[in-house]
């Protein structure tokens, strides 16, 4: 099984072969990871905006990726920005989101989450996505630990310290029975396993959750349903032969007229 | 009051004169209506990645509007893609969409409506819009007309038509009181009009609903909060100086790796 | 437009005059705004009780305001009583109020806000409220400031700084995003816009809210629905030829038995 | 024990003789039935605005009654009109309503029920009464006889027919398993027996209900909770001494303003 | 009336005895009350392991007092383990658990309950049990005394003293307005009455609740809808002639296969 | 990884022997599979009171698997029986059951579920079980196939028509866009892949989805929240030492009481 997991912005080389090899160990064998990250995408994610910037480079990646064979992909982010969209452009490949994928795990292990996201500015959005999973009633709360994603790894000791204390505050005041990781930085610090023995509850690895429902539902044939996640109206009737022909530019249609926002917009 | 209203894509000077003039004249005593249309965005939107792909210029427009001293500006789609973001990046300029504002003006007047949207691939999203905006106990149906969102406007009457047939069905079978338009070109066709006298129970226009929302908040010093709709942090800290630095790119930062996929992506 | 307020009881012709004025110059240009008073009803409204008590000075006012070919009403109470019954009874002038119009303004503006209410007595009630508007997932709490209506202007700086430091519970523990006024006295104090400098998020004013809701929804010739809010059976069959006539009264039934209570019921 | 039942508006000595030696054979050994009407009310009710109109009537009767020594008093409408008022005025005596009661034995006895209320200008106010109660997940659907209440009794067979075919549609269509009756004349037609005995699943009775849910609760010394349902604050504090006092009129107050509306209101 | 008291495991003919009395000494005129423990059965009930447990003696017992013509059956525990069992499997007699009458009866005369259960290992299925009953949205919160069961009665006074001090906790900080004891030996200690006089809000009682549910509904002819709980169908289709034939056996069934874990399982 | 099959009644050595052969093929490298079937149980699961009567056998079966060492244990019914109390009773073995892997695989395939069921029998407790899951909101409707489970092997050609025209009808009627089949029968029939392809939407066979689940959960190091399913209580207190002893007999206890039932309970 061929699984690619698709990073929004360029890293440096050993940090995404770092991320490659941890993948490659958690997977099953015969799994293949294969990273692929975009050109151009934000340095991190911490505000809707932020989730938006990213969706173009994801797009043309789940295509390219779809087109080259690949069984599952994976989207980097735990906001799963996006995913709806590379599921209506996806029939063949399937398509996972880290968010997603460890919210549904939280709700099989126990019976109220708590969601540990990097800055206060996702709390609110994060409870969206939960109620978009279909989730919203086995959320008990959403925490920040308030560190930003860049300096998350940067100290791996302190951000654990922190996120063993709020995540003792997420059972102790919203009673919470299992946690999850709201952000990729801190899956790949493998810090769940870490927060796990000492707060003996479950805490879920976006990371692994993603990875790990990527792996078994492709092994059962199984992908989005495209009755639910339908392929652009465009692309089919041929009004468009590519994802890049949805989108009309000013200067290739002469009759297009001009406004007062032209120069900037 | 200067209010604006942003347009994902280039549009034909006529055009775009046209649905300036409605809104103007739709506008209450001295508003001034400015129109924005983006230099590249998709053609009509009728999926969720069209949606996404509508982001970028109305992002950029909505910064530059705030920055020339707009009161508010207008979300040109009904399906409001992206506003959280806009509203995380404005502060000063209240930004509302023709879908939240049309949703809260039939809760308002009915007990159960029924969204009318362009195509069957936009129900299962509308029903997640609807549901952001936190009136899922209002709505009894979504129902499409299935006529493609360019050739709306190509023959008026058979759409009226069409509208008028759907409508008269999610009333008897659906028990909707209230209609809304889930479409900016069915808003500027001015159908709703139409079918309000034919249907007798009130059908909302989302053009004229988001107008009317944006001049009554503006009007009472009204605008999104900013403890719901937080400044990108990286701005704030000074990270990023404007919306632009807030993306990375490959070529500017020569310590990044390549990916197998440096090619497309 | 000719906008009516209408109010539960009797007021000083100063008092009447002062919120006349307020409203009119909040109003848009073309609004006039007029003020029409019950001969009884109650005090202020701190109770259910005192709520049902207004409805019927009320219900009259509505019928004779819109034989007179006003435009549009607004039910002087933020709890909005009886509401339901002068929609069933005005087909061709709209009513709102100051409750539906202020939660609708509030989850168009954040993402989860706090009422405040005059006292503790009213808290269930307004749940209750809310959750007939629809909007039960977007209220975070209800509290109470607990100073009689009729004493809330007597001491401006006092009541301020209560709503202040109750605002800012709400902010802090409950993370409200937005605040709704819960009360007329409050609104005609004109302390929202006092208590949204201070506190750095939208305060809803609900005189202002509902003035402006129903400008905007008149402009656009819209009314509530007919077909979620049916005009009293009685009347279009002729039972009942005015509204007073929907009530019978034993003297003038000879016919009619005596019971037990006959005395005081 | 004494349990009162409230009419709206005075009936005939015979009907009401009538209804009281139901209520009497129905109730347990040991309870007296009183029959309390008011002397002026709505002739039947089929719209909010009727509820309204009965609310005064019955509250000037539940305070009499409480001051009378009754253990429990039921609300002679299905509809319950006013029900919360009544309860904050009482503390002594137990106030019930025959619609909550239903709605309660019909959630304990099956998974979905469907009420048949008498109008379908009664619909959309029935759903909001069933999630006042709190079972919204529990009613599968509300249909309509559209036999004006006064002419129910006039053809039994008729109605019942009706009634039963309705009920087979609920049954068929809507999965309903248990049938509420919707209305206090049907519950003194004595139909729901039958229509349970033809239909083979629970229909309620609200007369019943509401006299059986009184008797059990007064029996267990349980009344409505004064923390939920609080007397009106002017009371305790002596601003009102009697609940005639919490209204205000202007003739009696030779300092209050006159308005335009002074004629009429 | 025949009603009957069925127990999960044998009790001292001591205790029995006390608790017929108790029940018969609150029943109405009229009705019998009989006890029927079965002969084995968990000790007490603290796990959702041990509310199974109980099931194969209750359906048992259920199933022969139907067949000796009782008109009613009280489950003997709060959780109301198995009910829609003995639903299914009487048609005649009426089954009621203590738990639902309880959050029925607190659903009827407050707004938010608050459920004292008996240890923390029954807080995360209470509330599935409320949720259960259609009654999510009535119930603040569930609080645990942490008392095991079999010692709530050795210290009544200690008991009582934490629990009004837990409910005291309830009202003030989760607003309850009615507190449920969930627990059959909190029932039978009495505490209901004491703690509702200290507390000033009412208290169920389960024993009570179920007892007078089960008079009512029985008194109109009310029994469990068979179109929600069905009769198994292999007992109408004769491939079962009794409950007991439901269950097969491996030593009646030579050509069933052993498998690794035929000697324990 | 060692994961076991746990089945609620004995089965001939064949048909154990093709269901596990299934399971092993379908499972990752490094999977053992094991069958472990109960000594008595219900013959097939058509009513809640066979789901109860299955539960003691597997309770028993999931303590000795998680003694011998097994990594997970798949509770073998689609209505996962029990699996709350397995849960609490197994602190080292992951249990999963077949509903809830089935649901939580349709949900993040899709957008609204239809579950397929065996009999009319099942659909109220079916609901029940998927919002028990957290996922109401993702389910559009239950259905029935109505063939007795032990017939449904006899032709498997028919049951494949009958689910593939039931499945058409949800997918036009209900707007399911992922189906998921309620029966392990219909599971180890293998007809969920023929659907798929006929259908051309996804259908879940729960025997995969459970397996993979345990497997994916497994690999992670994720078992059930103890904080969520809390051991029995008398276990770690030592009241008991095994759950054989959670039960008392009347035999074995001198001091208990007869009561009338003594006879056949």
């Amino acid at each position: 099984m061929k699984i690619a997991y698709v990073g929004a912005a360029p890293k440096s080389t050993e940090e995404v072969e770092r991320r490659r090899s941890l993948l490659q160990e958690w997977s099953a064998p015969g799994t293949t990871i294969q990273m692929a990250y975009a050109k151009d995408g934000p340095a991190s994610i911490e505000s809707m905006y932020e989730e938006y910037l990213a969706i173009s480079g994801y797009a043309k990646g789940m295509v390219r990726l779809e087109y080259e064979g690949f069984d599952a992909a994976i989207v980097g982010c735990a906001g799963d920005p996006g995913i709806d969209a590379y599921r209506e452009l996806c029939t063949n490949m399937l398509v996972v989101g880290p968010g997603m994928s460890s919210f549904h795990a939280a709700a099989v292990l126990g019976r109220k989450f708590t969601l540990l996201t990097v800055a206060d500015s996702m709390i609110a959005s994060s409870y969206e996505l939960i109620q978009k999973s279909g989730l919203a009633s086995m959320v008990t709360s959403v925490r920040a630990v308030n560190i930003p994603v860049l300096e998350l790894a940067a100290n791996r000791e302190e951000t654990l310290e922190k996120l063993v204390r709020i995540g003792r505050e997420a059972i102790e005041k919203d009673r919470a029975d299992v946690l999850v990781l709201g952000c990729m930085s801190m899956a790949f610090l493998q810090v769940a396993e870490d927060m796990q023995k000492l707060l003996e509850i479950p805490v879920i690895n976006p990371a692994k959750a993603a990875l790990k429902l990527a792996e078994s539902l492709a092994s059962c044939g199984l992908k989005q349903s495209k009755a639910a996640f339908t392929v652009p109206p465009k692309l089919p009737s041929e009004q468009a032969n590519t994802i890049e022909e949805l989108l009309i530019k000013r200067e290739n249609k002469s009759t297009l007229g001009e406004s007062y926002y032209d120069n900037y917009l």
